[in-house]
């Protein structure tokens, strides 16, 4: 009886140990995804961030402001800053873009995997999914309008003349939505992994 | 000995019994605060939807076509279907209204609290966020062009106009943002709650 205790003894020590390689196993390979996928946000963010935020444009436009006189030439400029909702997404993907970054030297020294550091990384990461998500809603609202403009309201397309300045604001609205998307997986992955452990 | 054994296994059950009553019991009080905030959110949800998909607004604006003329009587009308972020808005509220109702009956359905359904659940409502919050950035910038306008860009305000227009326009959007911050409350509730049972 008393072998046969120590052998089940044995057992149960040998499985859990098993258990536990499987775990940290599991838990270095979702440290793992969780680190690549946050550098490519970071990189995708702090990319959305700059190229609308260095964004503009001058241009020469001839105008015809009398009908038999030959046009005139005048001098336009615009920059991002001058739309706020472009202010706005700029400033949610440099926010989003420091979360990021801050959440990787975290996860990076969190070795141990402290639970309350992981849910507090993940809760942050909801924050930067509205702030991303909202921004590219703006902005993209702002990018159609420059594209087609709304003759009901009476607001004109302009991106007709401001061809460069459109063209990059609309890469960096997309690349924002690439990051969002990502943030979105993170969470998506961290809820998994919750549920799989539970 | 074997008293001894009896009694310390009698011990553990009762424990556990009343371990498993304390989590049936969180479990329960879990469900019923899901289920208060599902429902307020489906409320502000289907507002927003309904305050903005039947906004519109007819007027009759004096316009002076030559100076030294009297002015004319232009009748004018706008309906939010006319500018594609508003029909986003609404689109993209009625897709989260359709989510929580859905939601809903499943949360009160599975009373045995099913996994599985109850992850499916917190990964829509992760989707309804997205789509919410970008759909209020998307309307909120045509609300602030509409108030304000944006000289640079050269597209006029509106809002002197269409005043009963825009204010409903901006109490859904108002309205939308509060759906959307009880959306993510609850996602917030489902991490907090899975970390505590890990």
């Amino acid at each position: 009886m008393e072998s046969r205790n120590e052998n089940s003894v044995n057992g149960e020590i040998e499985l859990g140990s098993r258990e536990t390689e499987v775990t940290v196993a599991n838990n270095r390979n979702m440290r793992e995804h969780d680190v690549v996928l946050r550098f490519v946000a970071l990189a995708f963010n702090v990319t959305a961030t700059v190229v609308l935020g260095v964004d503009r444009e001058n241009k020469t436009v001839p105008v015809r402001l009398v009908a038999t006189q030959p046009p005139v030439n005048v001098q336009v400029d615009t920059k991002s800053h001058y739309v706020a909702s472009f202010l706005y997404f700029v400033v949610a993907n440099a926010i989003a873009s420091g979360h990021v970054a801050m959440s990787l030297l975290l996860i990076l020294a969190n070795r141990k995997g402290n639970k309350g550091i992981t849910m507090m990384i993940t809760l942050f990461d909801l924050v930067a999914i509205v702030l991303v998500f909202s921004g590219v809603g703006a902005a993209g609202t702002i990018g159609l309008l420059g594209y087609k403009g709304n003759q009901h309201v009476g607001w004109h397309k302009v991106c007709n003349v401001f061809q460069k300045f459109c063209g990059q604001a609309i890469a960096s609205i997309i690349i924002s939505a690439i990051a969002g998307t990502i943030l979105l997986l993170l969470v998506v992955l961290a809820i998994f992994s919750l549920y799989k452990k539970q």
